[in-house]
């Protein structure tokens, strides 16, 4: 068992079958949830009695219209009743309130809940309290495992396998959930990764796992992972600074025809268009954002699945 | 019949199967819910066919995340479709406009409107005009009866019966809907019911009703109902208040060890933890509050299913 | 084939099955649509399984809870999962991240999106590289063909056929995409249409199509369809305005009383009572402001099933 950043163990608990991070997850299951996903993929048809009779609620804390509909999907496609809780509802951002509310839902008989909220530690607190299961959706800067078991999936789909791959990982790893849930299984799983960010985006507590990189050591990857830069997060006007930032961070076109020819390009979105990835690669060949997004949908009834049955 | 403190009729309306408010209803039929309700709670299967083929609309010009679950919950558990308006969506607060909306689901062809608004004597004009049953969840400070019903059954449950026992409600009685809701019921199932509140917090025109007593005088009743202080509405500095406030009408440990071995606390939620009750009383075995939430559910079932069978 | 006032063609895309208005539409698949809605509101059982396992997203970039309401029911009678998306939970307004959102719900696997939004323009550029299909529930200033489908069900309802009634549509025609599907639809089915407009609401460009003619000569149509006026569009102020607007061009009850006796008020709702139709007006028998909303439902389960079928 790792410790968490914050000293909390972040390790998903077996017992009451929440999935809080990657952490601490065996290889075997990452697998285990990969292939199922797989099977999900390629059923026929679209909605399953599999969760039939149970609700699932997603409780979105923090906003986030595409995961929020990427789990519905999963939900109804698995037959289970889906009620939404949005935060543009409700002004409850507090750790307390936060538990409160989640706490009242159990109350109510929800089966399960999946959960997005900005800060980061409290998910650890209500997973202690809380018996019904509870689905991280992204939890302050610390997790957003089903993001990266989606990314695995993408991977060992294109490469055949993950072991052995380099994946390097660019733009604010500081913020970022998704370095940390693709960091921990990634290693977990064989593979190689790297960070390639500007010295005020950089988490020096994961430089023991990950080293930091020039951005050209880390377009001799396999994998190029960009990430969403929230300029408005730093002390620069925007959009100087979006300039700024494509030109040092950002995966231009010049840079991308520098990559190897099997190597590919990923980004959890929604992708600032010519800051963090240029217009022309969102859509490019050598670019599996639209295809990460399509295997968001079996991946998160693998992981709802898991919890539920 | 009992008149309305606004001068109209606030019994439900039998013939159209309205659910207005508790005034007026006879314990007989407030009897045969709770058992309803009872019935709901140990049915085997979450989800049913009871109102397969049906629409209900959940109408919250009012936000109430918490509420709207309750409902939606029971909603889906008797297999009805659900489409939730909510005033996040919307600027509609006046009641023409509430009105035109109602109106519009009703054309749509709805089978049943749950609604919750600020104004007060709105709902009942609304159900002289509207032909499908509306099930009112909370409309201004005239009633909330499904709040009420849920207070009955979980004292109903723990004492056995209701007739005979003291209940004193303590707080906003001025504002409150779920202190009107529960007076009407109670005194027409026997129950004495006592009121604590400060000056500016009193209804002088249920005084005929209820007593106003000290708090001394209701910490010796079976059930003390604590109500949600909005100190926002009143004319304080909010964090001075708050503690004033908890001093002088918060039900504390100390106070809440000076009631009877028997006696229950409990309140409508959400509570605002060391104001109107302190943090460790929330989840107190004396507490019925997330008991209370849970009978929401069984509750609103019954109440539905009559309105629409 | 027309072309539409920006150059682009609007026509619905047959090949990928889009409804994107109702310009360049034959009669007699326009025919078609209401002969279907027909049987969908004679048919006996609320909800069907015509597309069972099938996901249909509304994707409400501007706002309207009325119009989303009316396709939600028609998706859940006809047994389609459904995802709903409102502008209320997002900033996504521009036209580019519009696509990314639409692409990005396409990549989760949903079947068919009905998409509502401000620009004029970007729903014809999104239908060229979308793949599902999209069904247009108002777009800017140019197309909201289901409202006009539902406009001519109630006439043809009303008067038995359409070919050779007078439809005089009065109000703000120059923001009106109401007004452009009504125009282009009845032209087609061999009504005659007149607009009748201050100058400032005037659109020269389609005076070619129906002539400009005073409220006197509007009164004598078979068929007066007044507009939703949006005074805060415009430079006056609110009140003054809405008092001369009524004056002026507002369907006031001495004018009513002037039309035919066979001749019928229609209105797309939401009303602004005593501004562009008197109050007593809006449920009067002359007028069909709530039948509309009626036929709203069969109409757009015949359109979706298109999309989908």
């Amino acid at each position: 068992m790792v410790e968490g950043e914050t000293g909390v163990s972040i390790v998903s608990t077996q017992q009451t079958k929440h999935f809080l991070g990657l952490k601490g997850v065996s290889a075997a299951e990452i697998t285990s949830l990969l292939d199922r996903a797989a099977y999900w993929e390629q059923h026929p048809s679209k909605v399953t009695n599999t969760l039939q009779g149970k609700f699932v609620s997603n409780l979105f804390f923090e906003n986030s219209t595409r995961t929020r509909f990427s789990f519905e999907l999963a939900q109804k496609r698995l037959g289970a009743g889906v009620l939404n809780f949005s935060a543009a509802e409700s002004s409850v951002q507090k750790g307390e309130s936060i538990y409160d509310t989640v706490r009242t839902l159990e109350s109510m008989g929800i089966d399960a809940g999946v959960i997005r909220l900005k800060p980061t530690g409290v998910l650890q607190e209500l997973a202690e309290k809380i018996k019904v299961p509870l689905i991280n959706a992204g939890d302050g800067n610390n997790e957003h495992p089903t993001q990266a078991l989606l990314d695995f999936y993408t991977m060992r789909k294109h490469f055949g396998a993950i072991k052995g791959l380099t994946v390097s990982i660019v733009g604010d790893i500081l913020h970022s959930r998704v370095a940390r849930s693709n960091l921990w299984g990634l290693l977990e799983l064989g593979a190689k990764v790297k960070f390639c960010a500007p010295p005020s985006m950089q988490a020096p507590e994961l430089a023991q796992f990950a080293p930091y990189v020039s951005f050209e050591e880390a377009l001799q990857s396999d994998v190029v992972m960009m990430l969403r830069v929230q300029l408005e997060r730093h002390d620069h006007g925007l959009l100087r600074s979006a300039e700024d930032y494509r030109e040092q961070y950002g995966m231009t076109m010049e840079r991308a025809s520098r990559m190897a020819s099997h190597a590919i390009i990923m980004h959890p979105a929604p992708v600032n268009r010519n800051v963090e990835i240029d217009d022309e690669l969102v859509e490019h060949e050598k670019s599996k954002i639209f295809t990460q997004i399509a295997h968001g949908v079996p991946i998160r009834m693998a992981v709802i699945e898991r919890a539920l049955t």
